[in-house]
């Protein structure tokens, strides 16, 4: 039976990881597929620093992807590039090319999905992503196959591996986040600029698409309030431990009488719930169904192969559809807004939080502190302090009934004023759904 | 645009659950297809005694099977009947008829799945089994489609909940099985006749049919060893929390350089997995790939809802197909069984064992004992004692380096002559993949 053609364009470690897969594992796709997939062109920026495996055969090498997304015999291109900037001119010239798609870009898909999408319709093509959130976890086949029937009505992800090495690391060592960092940094697991992790930014892309699969809404990345882990400290793991709890970045998407509400914040979840399990650079995805409940979703966030697998399972999904005769029809990205999922700003929600201060010790501070949360009418629900040294930057906790976020924030700005806070407080949502 | 027809067979509490989210969810469904399913006919075997849910419309209720499968404006049957009897004839006759299948069914996808898939591409329509195994998990969407592009090493599941249910509550209660699994029986949480769940029946078809899936083979449950759970009891659990272990029952498939070694059995797993983590009537499953290294999925294992999930899931995914024209092209179980995955007996593997006796306590018996395991050169690892009031039934555990289990159920047989032991040794594999 004929085989189906690919072409890849960007040979990084996820373009490498797949090109290897495709290598070794080729008789075994074509067993599952009934015919094979053969590569026939790969661009890169330097092709003579990177060898191919030789088990692909003759494969043309090219500097400009034009020849790929052009090349008369390919079928599918891979855009393995990344950004926002090169990819989105190869993805609308391959489509304009009628070539099918595949690509592991969250930043893009997160930005202009719905647009590609619909344009990958009107082409009558087919377009996958399943490598553009959590590498190795086919959380993609999940929402848009597995459990398609259901009614999504809470995602909570843990979607950075290197957020949540930082954070496992800070626990297990009592390290200071800058510490941690640097060392993640020389190890090569957090990048030289690290805020796109750090900050959450690639959290929040990641979330924007899950939220569109699992809603059928068009949610974008200005939907999705977005704090990052720079202010966890070894402290807030110990004050943690001491509710039951511990502390991760954690993506949320929970649909509310009123709308979505969309975050990506490090919060405070119990020690019991699976999620907590989730260690060092691993991604783990936790969906509620009014239906089906809960299911649990776990594996390699990153990386070159478990990446690759999700990259090659797509072409093989657009290779079949290919062979089927058909092209993506349903975007999964809805085109209107349904009311009961139009994303709405999370100081519209009540949440229980955890308040860590640092302050110079001195008689009258809980009294000011509980006296400007009473007038917001945030009831405490404890008042934590461990035992410390120092009298001059002495962390304390205080943690509160479900409260207005907006109330809250507002006390907290109200606390901006006072001399004895060494900085200014730090506030956590306790995640009571897990 | 036009819908695809529905007949349902059988009116359980699947098939209740998979009208009730078709009926309630059927826009979100439609949004989804870019059409709407609608269920026409339904059989069940009195139909007077259950209502369907109004929102579905006027749909013809019949007592005989073959009003639906003879239908002429059905497109899909769904088999919801279960069991090895009706069941056959009921999806040989759809596809006789040229409607496509969604069953439920594991008793006979992992006894026939091969065969029928075979038929099912002959007669060009399409086939869908997710409900057949760990009901709320889309673990056939993430084997098919997910991570399709990975080589499948190992696959460990907990696949009965009835079994994970009682040994949870051995654990937590320190009760003895006779005793939970009344209670279990008065909830209604395990059947009157238990065999099929505590005897490991029902998690050995799950098992032919995810290892079917995953390897691309011909698995049928005669190929699996398979051992229930009636002999673990509250001090096994104590023993195997002082090695830092809990015992699950695990549905295991695991590739080996001489083939493939199946099995459902009681075992010792680490208290770090995420497996220990599953109580309850839920299931979990763990894989393992070559690329993708480790993924691990999770939800309810039955239920009406979470099972109908599957159910609709599958009829969403069908009338896709049927919609692009794309019946079955390829079956997920292999036509001819590849050496790497031919299944060998378990006694052909080397595993470390966890031996536990009841004794007549006198001297001697540790040495009579560890004379006929040196004898097969099984070298021991532990043995553990925990304070017993007991002389005349006395506990105690022997663990086992990685022997082979050949030479384990040899010296173990060897044992029943002597006259110390109250009752048989009990032998578990101590699991050190995870």
């Amino acid at each position: 039976m004929q085989e189906v053609i690919v072409g890849v364009v960007g040979l990084g470690n996820v373009g490498l990881g797949a090109l290897q897969i495709l290598a070794e594992n080729a008789d075994q796709i074509a067993l599952k597929l009934g015919f094979r997939l053969q590569v026939k062109v790969v661009c890169s920026r330097a092709p003579e620093n990177k060898a191919l495996p030789p088990e692909l055969g003759g494969v043309m090498r090219t500097r400009d992807w034009r020849d790929v997304v052009t090349h008369p015999e390919v079928d599918i291109v891979a855009e393995l590039v990344g950004g926002t900037g090169a990819a989105r001119g190869i993805i609308d010239a391959a489509i304009e090319n009628r070539k099918s798609v595949v690509t592991a870009n969250k930043e893009l898909m997160a930005l202009c999905g719905a647009e590609i999408w619909d344009r990958a319709i009107s082409a009558g093509i087919n377009l996958a992503m399943e490598a553009s959130v959590a590498g190795g976890i086919p959380i993609h086949a999940v929402l848009r196959e597995g459990i398609s029937g259901d009614r999504i009505t809470g995602i909570y992800g843990i979607l950075n591996g290197t957020c949540n090495y930082i954070l496992t690391e800070i626990e297990s060592r009592a390290a200071e986040f800058s510490a941690v960092l640097a060392e993640a940094q020389r190890r090569g697991y957090a990048e030289a600029d690290p805020s796109a992790d750090v900050d959450g930014h690639d959290a929040r892309s990641k979330l924007a698409i899950l939220a569109a699969l699992a809603f059928g809404e068009r949610i974008t990345p200005s939907d999705i309030f977005t704090e990052g882990i720079r202010r966890i400290s070894p402290v807030d793991f110990q004050y943690a431990a001491t509710l039951d709890h511990t502390i991760r970045l954690i993506a949320a998407a929970r649909q509310t009488p009123s709308g979505l509400i969309l975050s990506v914040r490090p919060a405070l979840i119990p020690k019991s719930t699976i999620l907590a399990s989730v260690r060092g650079a691993y991604n783990a995805v936790w969906v509620r169904g009014r239906y089906g409940e809960d299911t649990f979703y776990y594996g390699q966030g990153a990386g070159s192969r478990p990446t690759g697998v999700a990259v090659v399972s797509d072409l093989m999904r657009v290779a079949r559809e290919i062979r089927n005769g058909s092209p993506e029809r349903v975007s999964p990205f809805a085109h209107e807004r349904l009311g009961e999922y139009q994303p709405i700003p999370v100081t519209l929600q009540n949440r229980a939080f955890y308040l860590r201060f640092r302050v110079v010790d001195r008689p009258g501070i809980i009294a000011a502190l509980s006296r400007i949360l009473a007038a917001k009418n945030i009831s405490l629900d404890a008042v934590v302090q461990l035992p410390s040294e120092s009298k001059s930057n002495l962390p304390f906790v205080i943690t509160t009934e479900r409260s207005s976020e907006r109330d809250v924030r507002e006390a907290l700005g109200e606390m901006s004023g006072l001399d004895f806070l060494v900085e200014p407080p730090l506030a956590l949502p306790i995640e009571t759904a897990l």
